[in-house]
């Protein structure tokens, strides 16, 4: 695959620093044909989970080709490696503590490198600034069409961070919220494939903190204003909201809070 | 008119999430050659009214034959109809809520159609995130020249939101707040053309909650630091503001507060 | 040097409003081959010095040929004059209020001209958005490769603002925090290079607030989660931060409070 000109960013270095500027200009200056797309910017500083979280969900919607960037990195300046990885259909450049792990799950890895090559690094290296120094220069050159190889050895063994999943028996699932998005919907770990395997048509409860509910609504609209409601997110996983209003404020839930659905017992006759 | 490269976004999706960033994805994947330009992702939740009128003000300072996106949509996943229209100098695709009427009304409407076909849909459409499903990949094809009429059937009744607009008598002008922007000025709803046909040359003093002014500034800096002033502002309407200050906080104003102005009678024997 | 049609913005206008889509749309309207690369908008509202910083730490990891603008304008609609200037290696187009004016002292300048010639600004100039009326416009027409005297006349006196420097002994530095981003560290104006002359090698102890630092981190990673360090700056200076922690919340401490390095008195016998 040749990747194409189009490299994204995700990181947590706000819009309110020049943190991201900074990578677009040195990324321009070796690409000045790049397209530098942000992903997001704002995710919680040093919360690589959420990084990876929202990475997976979002790189795939993007041009085979794309190179996508991730920042979130509180071991800079440690020992931890800089990778770059190629699968079937993209590229991913990121510190190695997991960042691009949740999206690497769901595509076939062709190569892995160690960022060692100082050549396609700016010339000085800051101690606490990889984003612009490092990943921001390999991801520039590799869209010019440098080799994987050329930026360092192969590695195979990319460093992971596990992904929370529910708990699940016949009779309930138990999972957590792992986001809440700008509009205060909670984001939860139970996917709608889960849910309708467990749930093969029963009726249900859900429990968050003290409240119940007891649908799925196929849209907002479905609910009335200022309703509790359950739908399926466009993550494609379960998601709590209060139409036209923040769930996460009204319930004072946050993530890693955990979730119950329960499900009616099969009645003995049955 | 041909649509150009450009498509804008102006959406209350913020930019903490990944929405955005999906748009982008999505619009790319159909066509590499787009670029797409935020307006602003930060309109508060679900205020169609406030996407109105900053798409309104916004729109025509992009290129002929730019196509303007606004995703405010509270309607998503219901029978609410997603349309696209073409102008005779530019294109807009939005749910047929309001958010692009104020916009349409100072333009002249070629043709608009109810966005139905789903070959230019993704393939899976959620139903809480027609931005990404829909609205980008609706404005990518146009931009590659897709006719507006492969998009669905044409039609004619446009939702519209009511434009609040002041009440006017010979003594005085009732107007509302009906945007505040970051430096906390309040934006109203009456243009300067307004002001100036009822004032006629006539003294006048504005009130806004318990304070008055006496006078319209040309600029900031006619007005001395701290010092409550009037102004025509860049939306072509009379701004409230305080010079290095935050008007909306100091005076505890909000949108939809109402503001009037007096002018001097004129006097029984002139 | 020929100018790219790349142009960086550094502005306070936020990104919750339409100013900054209002000039790109302009920019692009004029240009649309620009590419128009945000540094940053979120500085706070008016606060000269902080933009004038931020774009002086910025400007040179772009490409040579690129366009900065800046806008923090207070003086917008006074006599205060607009300014663009050339470089040996950019171009920066901004109001002559000192914005430009610490990036100037690192560069070579070459012509600098008082914008006054209204064929490139908008056909209608407000007295509150010159970054629209005036700004955007110039700097796409000095994309498009219009000379810089075609602008308005020469000028040689550049508003300059005053840099804080630290006061320094043989036995103390005494700095300035100049600026906190958005994780929550301190940036001073106290460089490694000043550091390192005084230093000389000897033990120190940093005074901030009530707290004290007795070495320097080369990475955040060297010190443990919580703990108070000092490191050298991805912008070149002493940074004061907490590992995993928010300095500026935690010290109470805020750009303007100084910051105290002593270091050990040669002993008399040396």
């Amino acid at each position: 695959m040749n990747p194409n000109n189009i490299i994204t960013l995700t990181t947590d270095f706000g819009t309110t620093d020049i943190f991201v500027g900074l990578m677009k200009g040195v990324i321009l200056s070796i690409n000045p044909d790049a397209k530098v797309i942000d992903i997001t910017h704002d995710i919680e500083p040093q919360y690589v989970y959420a990084g990876a979280f929202l990475l997976s969900s979002a790189y795939r919607y993007f041009p085979q080709g794309t190179i996508h960037v991730g920042v979130i990195d509180p071991g800079v300046g440690s020992e931890r490696r800089a990778i770059a990885v190629e699968t079937e259909r993209y590229y991913f450049v990121a510190p190695d503590n997991g960042l691009s792990s949740y999206a690497l799950c769901k595509e076939k890895v062709c190569c892995a490198v160690n960022l060692t090559n100082p050549k396609y690094f700016l010339p000085q290296i800051s101690n606490t600034f990889h984003g612009r120094d490092i990943f921001a220069p390999v991801a520039a050159h590799l869209s010019r069409g440098v080799s994987l190889n050329s930026f360092g050895e192969q590695i195979t063994n990319i460093s992971k961070i596990s992904i929370s999943t529910p708990n699940t028996s016949e009779s309930e699932i138990v999972g957590q919220i792992i986001y809440v998005d700008r509009f205060g919907n909670l984001i939860t770990n139970i996917s709608q494939r889960l849910f309708e395997s467990v749930q093969n048509g029963r009726d249900f409860m859900i429990f968050v903190k003290d409240r119940q509910i007891q649908r799925i609504c196929r849209a907002y609209a479905e609910s009335s204003a200022g309703e509790l409601l359950g739908i399926f997110s466009s993550f494609g996983n379960l998601e709590i909201a209060i139409n036209e209003g923040n769930a996460a404020e009204s319930l004072e839930v946050k993530r890693g809070d955990s979730i119950k659905i329960r499900f009616q017992q099969w009645s003995s006759d049955e």
